[in-house]
């Protein structure tokens, strides 16, 4: 089949850029002694989750409850569900997880731990447990070592479970190289304090999980951290760009839309809009757009109803017409696939691979 | 089932608010003589369309070919697809639903309706076309009356179509009460010269087809107009609040969630981000926050991750606990219900309904 075949929109990944993003974020992982646990809710497709443990992976990161047993059932057996799981049905479910399954969560309260251990423990079930971090990103986290130490003795008296170490996630890293430095300074004393302080207990960390796609190339620079977990750096897109954590060349991701009217004069219409790429916003810059135009960088995507794409052609010297095709570089890849019940793999002009989005819409 | 059964993050609709909502609109309809043809966009689900059908609409609204044949598989034989059709592959798929149902489409170009002729011609069925007019929303659509009446003849003279009058879709009159009048009279005068002058070209105009939700109640304000489209009014949600189209006690969607983490100061984090409701912006006010929390208005949804929801509850009373859930009505109900599988129809405390998003993911 070709991508010409392919009704639009579509999702397509060029395979040779993909396989250069893979080997790269390995490479650089197996040179600098780091744990390679790629973030799988960026694609959730088992295959792709395959392809990284093939490439040297120690295991995968999903998101919720849902994801890693989709994972599982293709026969995956190391995973970090980097979320606090929560409620007597969802903790047994993870026990049972943990029966088949290498299982570690990430947390930040007892009454989580406590959920957790008190399923496991029924189920005759071990499940390893970080604690997690806020290096200023504050979403979850402690922010500071006194209230890791105290959770981490808590939990090293709770049955069923076992304290392996440190998370965060630096999600606020999403700016220039320069100021990554500067935050990098901070995070590394807090960093260097609590595995101090733990270790003092007599609790030693084991694992030390930091760094996203952003952050992953710099994972070698943070103190302690034997592990990253990027997602996006698969694909990469607009916003990964906009961090310099990529170039263009680097994206292997686009959407195939095609021009479905331009009766409005400067404007093209195509038929993508939230509902194929999700609506959010470009990080970058003066933070306008929702996607680059590859055959046309001066179109300006400039706002998404919900099956329609609004291009704003003014500065453009191109003419659009109606029943072409273009393709978009999303802002964000992540919330783009999730889209999607399937998306193509591609090489040339031909589409070599159709994959399923398996976690999409395992919420819960 | 109880709603406390439910795991989170989940999508639940107040049956007897909805049940308002739809006797509503129809009321309205009826009295004012339009035709209601509900835009199902909104819940992509064949046993709320037919739902809304047996209250008295004349048939349905669909934004894709693929909710098309989702609505034909079950049973629903009257649709207008509110959308060019593009592309060989696509104008066969809607010939050959032709010939099982009574379709329209809206379109604004020579090229769409050449290639929608050619199919039907070919298939030897009958489509019926709507030409779409840009009322200021500059996404489709002509914007001054020549532009229409030349293309009213070209599809006179195509064969296997059916001129079947307007369309048009008032989105820019997302404002309140008070603008919109306003915005009507320019609308009325551009309606009025468009029917004269197709009219004294020999092209009747059956159908004049206008309004959103916000502009539904005011459907027999628009000169001509004899049929509208609303979608959001089934379930509204926190946009349609804000331009005063309905009242919060008309919201029937929200979704529930759980709280996961109170680590960093000031703030909750419950289990549903942009992942489960959208990151679709706030239309009203300052155009901050993601949804309302029902149990807790002081509680702000400031941002979301992709599985996070990040609450400030800076200025609330209330003290959140992990594991605890609260409900949030979304900012946009229709990009919302698109990342679910299922949603739960409840009355007080009781599930009792489970409807699979069948429409959901069929964008080509």
């Amino acid at each position: 089949m070709l991508i010409s075949d392919l009704e639009t929109p579509a999702v397509i990944v060029d395979l040779d850029i993909m396989d250069r993003n893979l080997s790269r974020m390995a490479d650089y992982c197996r040179e600098h002694q780091l744990l390679l646990r790629p973030h799988t809710k960026t694609h959730k497709i088992p295959e792709l989750a395959k392809r990284q443990l093939a490439g040297g992976a120690t295991g995968i990161t999903v998101a919720k409850l849902g994801e890693a047993e989709v994972m599982l059932d293709a026969g995956i057996t190391d995973m970090l569900i980097a979320y606090p799981i929560v409620g007597p049905g969802k903790t047994t479910r993870l026990a049972r997880l943990a029966e088949q399954a290498n299982i570690t969560v990430s947390l930040d309260s007892e009454e989580v731990a406590r959920g957790i251990s008190e399923a496991s423990t029924r189920e005759g079930t071990k499940i390893g447990v970080l604690i997690e971090m806020d290096v200023g990103f504050e979403r979850c986290g402690f922010s500071n070592e006194a209230d890791v130490l105290a959770l981490a003795r808590k939990i090293a008296e709770l049955r069923g479970l076992e304290f392996r170490g440190l998370m965060f996630f630096p999600g606020h890293f999403g700016v220039g190289p320069g100021e990554r430095a500067a935050m990098r300074t901070q995070v590394n004393d807090y960093l260097k304090r609590t595995i101090e302080v733990l270790s003092d207990a007599g609790l030693p960390v084991a694992i030390v999980s930091g760094g996203s796609t952003p952050t992953a190339y710099e994972g070698g620079l943070f103190y302690g951290v034997n592990e990253v977990r990027p997602g996006t750096y698969i694909f990469n897109d607009r916003n990964t760009v906009a961090v310099s954590a990529c170039t263009l060349d680097d994206c292997a991701l686009s959407v195939l839309v095609t021009v479905v009217s331009t009766a409005v004069s400067g404007h093209a219409v195509v038929d993508g809009g939230s509902k194929t790429f999700s609506y959010d916003r470009f990080q970058g810059g003066d933070g306008r757009g929702f996607g680059i135009v590859k055959e046309d960088p001066a179109a300006e995507i400039e706002r998404f109803s919900e099956e329609h794409g609004h291009v704003n052609i003014q500065r453009s010297e191109r003419r659009y017409r109606v029943g072409e095709r273009i393709s978009v570089i999303p802002n964000h890849v992540c919330t783009t696939v999730n889209m999607h019940d399937e998306i193509y793999g591609v090489r040339g002009e031909h589409v070599e691979e159709i994959w399923r989005v398996e976690g999409r819409g395992k919420v819960r």
